[in-house]
């Protein structure tokens, strides 16, 4: 029987990257998405449409209401998507994001009965988000085998972080080699209803630079 | 001009316990409760009523559906709360909830800017919960400080645990000695809609013998 993983899926094209590493590898994969208040719920359809095309075993799609908290340029709508790159860890940072999608798939995969978590944090974002960071990842791993049932009884948990030492043309260019169709793929901090892409945000700027290094066409539409 | 503290707040008689302490320590408090499909819903209440008796700055009741997941008599219709102490990690641990709890506790602290998070883990639930151990705690902790531009930054958090070396005797005594009413705390599993205790549950059995050590009348009320 396979091995169940459990799959952090935004919608982005980090996240299909990892789905398609975890899906090649071998793993039964269970897709894991957040209704966070984010202000590009493009995304979300985008997560469902590679949900459906990956023939994940299952999708959830959790409603968290982190808008309650704010604190973000994503989640609250006294802070605005800046659209340009900034220096040091960036407004649209949300406060402790990683941490609580981390602590809900690893209530999924326990229940699940999976040892196996996959997320996309990668060295670009590594430079803006203390939450992408390998030490980050190591101290959820080792906090995730002391909260939980399993960890006690000898199933220890394993974050898998395929994408985190390369760079966003590095992981458009194995993506692409695994057969990703990036086309659904929402990256823009600001995307519309359609998922069309604003071009100005750190986001949108990012994957741009990466497909241009990667030397492969962007098929993301772009607002008019 | 105060510092801020974050307290969970269950409704239970250690949350209201530690929000006295916290209190008596001169942090402004801020609740967190979590509607997350448990099937005592009375608590919900009773955190409500707490909160506002002991005018807490704000008091956020956070909706995260973990019934979505199941995996717990708290939390799944298809696992029955048992009616006698169990061995070993009972039926009613919700996979990863302080782990879900103290995230968006986290999220919280880091946008009023307060290190302090409040929580009511004890030496009777750490027998049975792996989530309720001093070792899961500082794993916490040290999660919290590379998890956050907070901690990235030098502003370091703190889990503060009051109860975690006391046992329900104690708890219920120190409460009673800075002024805690247990009247509204509700810590029945299968409570009904008023609140009323069932006798029968784990919680049930571990709070009576707790007011019976401190030779503390207990005022709750059970079902007819």
């Amino acid at each position: 029987m396979a091995k169940k993983a459990i799959i952090l899926l935004s919608g982005g094209l980090d996240s299909i990257t990892v789905l398609a590493i975890a899906k090649q590898q071998g793993y039964e994969c269970y897709a894991l998405s957040f209704d966070y208040g984010q202000k590009h719920k493009a995304e979300l359809n985008a997560a469902s449409q590679i949900a459906q095309s990956y023939q994940v075993k299952d999708h959830k799609i959790m409603s968290l209401g982190l808008n309650a908290i704010g604190g973000s340029a994503l989640t609250d709508n006294a802070i605005k998507v800046p659209d340009h790159l900034q220096d040091g860890i960036p407004v649209t940072y949300v406060p402790a994001r990683n941490t609580i999608f981390l602590s809900f798939a690893l209530g999924w995969a326990e229940v699940l009965q999976s040892q196996d978590i996959f997320i996309g944090v990668n060295a670009v974002d590594y430079s803006g988000y203390p939450d992408c960071r390998p030490e980050f990842i190591n101290a959820f791993q080792q906090l995730a085998n002391l909260a939980t049932k399993s960890g006690v009884e000898g199933h220890p948990f394993t974050i898998h972080t395929p994408l985190i030492a390369l760079s966003k043309a590095e992981i458009i260019k194995l993506g692409t080699q695994l057969g990703v169709d990036y086309t659904t793929t929402v990256s823009c901090y600001s995307a519309d209803e359609q998922g069309r892409a604003c071009r100005l945000c750190d986001a949108c700027r990012l994957r741009a630079q990466g497909f241009y290094q990667a030397g492969i066409l962007d098929p993301t539409s772009y607002k008019p």
